[in-house]
């Protein structure tokens, strides 16, 4: 029995509507005049019955099957190529796009709703069109005229999928170390590719006619470093001109046996005299990237949410029909039967794992989406200074939303798993392969490690008056509007400031000890990474139980976010002060390195 | 490039010959009268090549292979059944078993690094043979003389190997909803065993000519719940009188597909007209099963130990070798290279991961060996009250030992698996699948959360002063040793006394809330079982600590333990507080029942 994936709609709208209040915003925007809280809630069902209905149910047989390499292409499983076709006739990849460039222009705030879902029903399906947002975003904004004319249209509609060609064998985090070479060929324009990479998704498969692959190298006489990659369009299939197509240069030599994610490929590739186009300027290729990572990063940060959904739904589902034990205690205005074995649900160890994993899940999805809506006022807002701020914002969650999100993804899949107990560890109910799947999130795009220093040596450190001070304003009003509210909202509010408060002083010590020991931040990045997660949590989980003990309505789920803020303050929120500890252990205490 | 299992042979005899120094009180056992260190190091050395020559290299294809379910029978994967000929063969099955069964009958501390070896290099081929030494402990105890006469020399030898026969699909935690049946058979004064079973680890295999089921059933009118459990001895095969042998009804069924111990077949059992014989009093199945459970459960414990180290050394073997990213420091001694990147294990996030996974694996050793050696006392010392101190001590160790252990295999799998980075998530380097292995150790024989409530609920509660109360005893005096050490051995020990008050005053806290709230000790059971992990972790580096501050060498051994030691203090150890945190939290804090 697997349990299938149901989008949680209602707490989706709940974010989008009540937390963000988005609605509020959108009509300010020329193009969303129109954009109101019932149409958003129509696009939202529809995604999620496509999601229910056509994606989800390939995610076991997905895995079960895998991705077949046979003479140098690849087969998907069965039924990818069909709901892929479905995905493309009905405009899901142009859902957020900019109209200009074929899309229908909705917000990023929906687009991520619509990520959680494809990652929560089938992680691995959502690989293939995965990059197609991000590709678009870099080719129109360095793409050559011709290259706008000739591919951006084909890869806009999803005709054709697209590839981030970076790693190496020896270049992973380093990309540094990346050899690939590109030289210039006369006749036509272009550049020669050669080189090998690996780890690429969708490096080869039959969903589409034509893959088109973004491809770092090297100049001949490029500087060393990084600063001498410069970006490549490298299409598996070339226009003949005169009509007609030739195979180029791009060759799929093989296909990683992966932890999970079965049903996507990850190739490695040969690139031999691939004819390829430059995009943007020799030697600005990760520049030119750098809006496709970003935009990769916060749809990692959903697959992890994606994953904490799946796990807290599966198992509160199993949990409360699975029958095991006497109970201890019984729920409100439900008495025991004296002999009778209670379903696993009201065992405390079950109710506090599961309380856990529904206070991570929404929790995060409120920071998951909020993030995404900096990202639309950081394009859409018509004041310039909005449009700094939230844009600062946005760079300054994101490296926290991917990092935090998937590695509470993974332990939601844990948690979960044991929650199912020896059902949990066989293939049948779903829940092992959310774990497998879950957890290469957590290293690519970026390993968590990276997206920690990027967070704390990139964007606090040099000057945290920008994206840490606007998000602690943020979070200090809230803590403000819950001062406010009745003695339990008051509390919370405190704790918020208090929160706030701690983050602050340890990042000023951080920079204090940092100007002796300039070791110190790299030894704190990732405690203090996921210490900075807690407090947006808080953020989320107070901001929540405002509105709900505001809310004058019946509706038990105003009572059940009441319920799951108290415990998420009393339970989950320990780790902060954990987390503080450690970093605060870093500031002074040694690191040895070990030899043997 | 698999990373091979290297068993850690040196720090195993630092633990049995320095940490617990079992050596001394070895020839005040008769049967020991000659085992001295040598000895015991020569058996080790023995047994570490045995299972890095033999089973090691079987690991992996193990896993690709798997096992192979064919019209009733199960094919193992190559190569196990001639190791484990040659594990019989070598006399490995009775190494530490009873001289008066066969037996070499050598202490259980030198058969846990064993266990620990065999787990390491290949949990899945340790699963076959890895009930006999519960099962003949059983027999021995339980089974009539027929049983030990005709049974238990071929059980005991390895020649045959055995099953738990427990779970069922309505009964897993609860063996109460067991509904296997036994009828009398008068005809030969055996049984009639009839019933489903599932999860049964090795129910069939192509290992040995016969199998031995130890069946958990309820008799006609046996009373309801455990106390109407009789265990059974169930023979795949049974021998006919006058010569030759007939098939039994037992019937495997299938084989999970499960997340990771693909080299171990897990079948779903049918026992129709199963004959078999009774083990012990009707109705006292489960404390017959006792002794083999509680075996298993120290067993299970070791194999989070092997996972940790197994962990540990294939992270650290390739964080040295794999080069990415300038270093931010480097190693006393060593200048960078300008330009050139780095090991990745100079890095400090890899440093401080590989530490922990150091910390954790080294602290565990000292713990889970010091166990067993309590079991050696219980059974072997000639004084009745140190032997019953030790069967407490023992007793109140092995619920965390198996929780706390298992759980941080796993996490310390995860970890590792995150420094190889993309390399982690694919099957080359082996770490995805000790990821995969790792996880079941968590759930089978007990969940985690059954022995957190062992621990609290039974051993812990209804009496703090006998299990508890001795376990502080040692600890309190080394806290005290430490104390007559150097300055920061003294303030280790201080530590060390703070812990351990800490957690008397936390036991006393719960039973305290437990006489109003009898929900008090299973909320917290969980944070508390692990609270105290750490405290027994502090308690093995304390010791490690003194002994390596006051040995007189140059042995780079010592000088890395202390440095493991402070490590372990500065970091990892927050983990304590945190758990404290969260029992506290749980002494008084809602918990609330979800519906929807």
């Amino acid at each position: 029995m697997t349990l299938m994936y149901q989008a949680p709609l209602r707490d989706m709208c709940f974010v989008i509507d009540e937390w963000i209040d988005a609605a509020s915003w959108w009509p300010e925007v020329p193009d969303w005049a129109d954009l109101d809280r019932d149409t958003a809630q129509q696009v939202l069902e529809e995604a999620a019955r496509f999601v229910e209905e056509r994606i989800a149910p390939l995610n076991a047989t997905g895995d079960l099957e895998g991705c077949r390499f046979e003479a140098g292409a690849v087969r998907m499983p069965a039924g990818f190529r069909e709901s892929y076709a479905a995905y493309v006739e009905a405009g899901w990849p142009t859902f957020s796009l900019d109209t200009e460039c074929g899309g229908q222009g909705l917000p990023q705030l929906l687009d991520v709703a619509l990520q959680e879902m494809l990652a929560g029903a089938n992680h691995a399906w959502l690989m293939s069109p995965g990059l197609t947002h991000g590709a678009v975003a870099c080719l129109q904004a360095h793409g050559s005229e011709d290259i706008k004319r000739e591919l951006l249209p084909h890869v806009a509609s999803g005709v054709w999928l697209t590839t981030m060609c970076i790693t190496e064998p020896q270049a992973g985090s380093d990309l540094a170390l990346i050899r690939t070479r590109a030289t210039p060929a006369p006749q036509n324009g272009g550049y020669f590719i050669d080189g090998s990479k690996i780890f690429i998704s969708g490096g080869a498969h039959d969903l589409t006619e034509n893959i088109v692959h973004l491809v770092l190298a090297r100049l001949p006489d490029a500087a060393p470093g990084t600063k001498g990659l410069s970006l490549f369009v490298v299409p598996e299939w070339l226009e003949r001109e005169g009509g007609g197509r030739e195979r180029n240069g791009v060759y799929c030599e093989g296909i990683e046996k992966k932890l999970g994610l079965k049903g996507s490929p990850t190739c490695s590739m040969r690139f031999e005299r691939a004819v390829g186009r430059l995009v943007g300027e020799p030697g600005r290729g990760l520049a030119c990237l750098f809006v496709m990572m970003n935009a990769a990063r916060l749809q990692v940060a959903m697959q992890g949410l994606g994953h904490a959904h799946t796990a807290w739904q599966r198992a509160h589902t199993y949990a409360l029909e699975r029958v095991q034990m006497r109970a201890v205690s019984t729920p409100p205005g439900v008495s025991d039967e004296p002999g009778r074995a209670a379903p696993i649900a009201w065992h405390p160890a079950i109710r506090r794992a599961l309380m856990e994993l529904r206070a991570i899940a929404e929790g995060e999805r409120a920071i998951g989406y909020w993030t995404a809506h900096w990202l639309d006022v950081a394009a859409r807002h018509s004041d310039a200074l909005a449009r700094e701020e939230a844009g600062q914002l946005a760079s300054l969650l994101t490296p926290v939303a991917k990092a935090f999100f998937t590695a509470n993804g993974f332990a939601a899949a844990s948690n979960a798993l044991q929650i199912f107990g020896g059902y949990g560890y066989v293939h049948e109910y779903g829940i092992e392969q959310t774990l497998r799947d879950s957890r290469v999130a957590m290293i690519y795009e970026g390993t968590n490690e990276i997206q920690a220093i990027d967070l704390l040596v990139r964007k606090v450190l040099p000057d945290a008056s920008t994206g840490l001070g606007i998000l602690l304003r943020h979070i200090r009003a809230e803590a403000r509007l819950c001062g406010a509210g009745e003695t339990r909202v008051r509390a919370v509010g405190l704790r918020l400031t208090e929160l706030a408060d701690d983050v602050e002083r340890v990042t000023y010590a951080i920079k204090e000890h940092q100007a002796t020991d300039p070791e110190t931040a790299y030894r704190v990045a990732d405690d203090y990474l996921v210490m900075f997660g807690w407090m947006l949590l808080s953020f989320a989980w107070a901001r929540t139980l405002r509105i709900a003990t505001n809310v004058d309505s019946s509706d038990p789920f105003y009572a059940e976010k009441c319920e799951t803020a108290y415990f998420f303050f009393d339970y989950p929120l320990a780790a902060f002060a954990y987390r503080r500890a450690l970093v605060e252990a870093g500031l002074s205490a040694r690191l040895p390195y070990i030899a043997s």
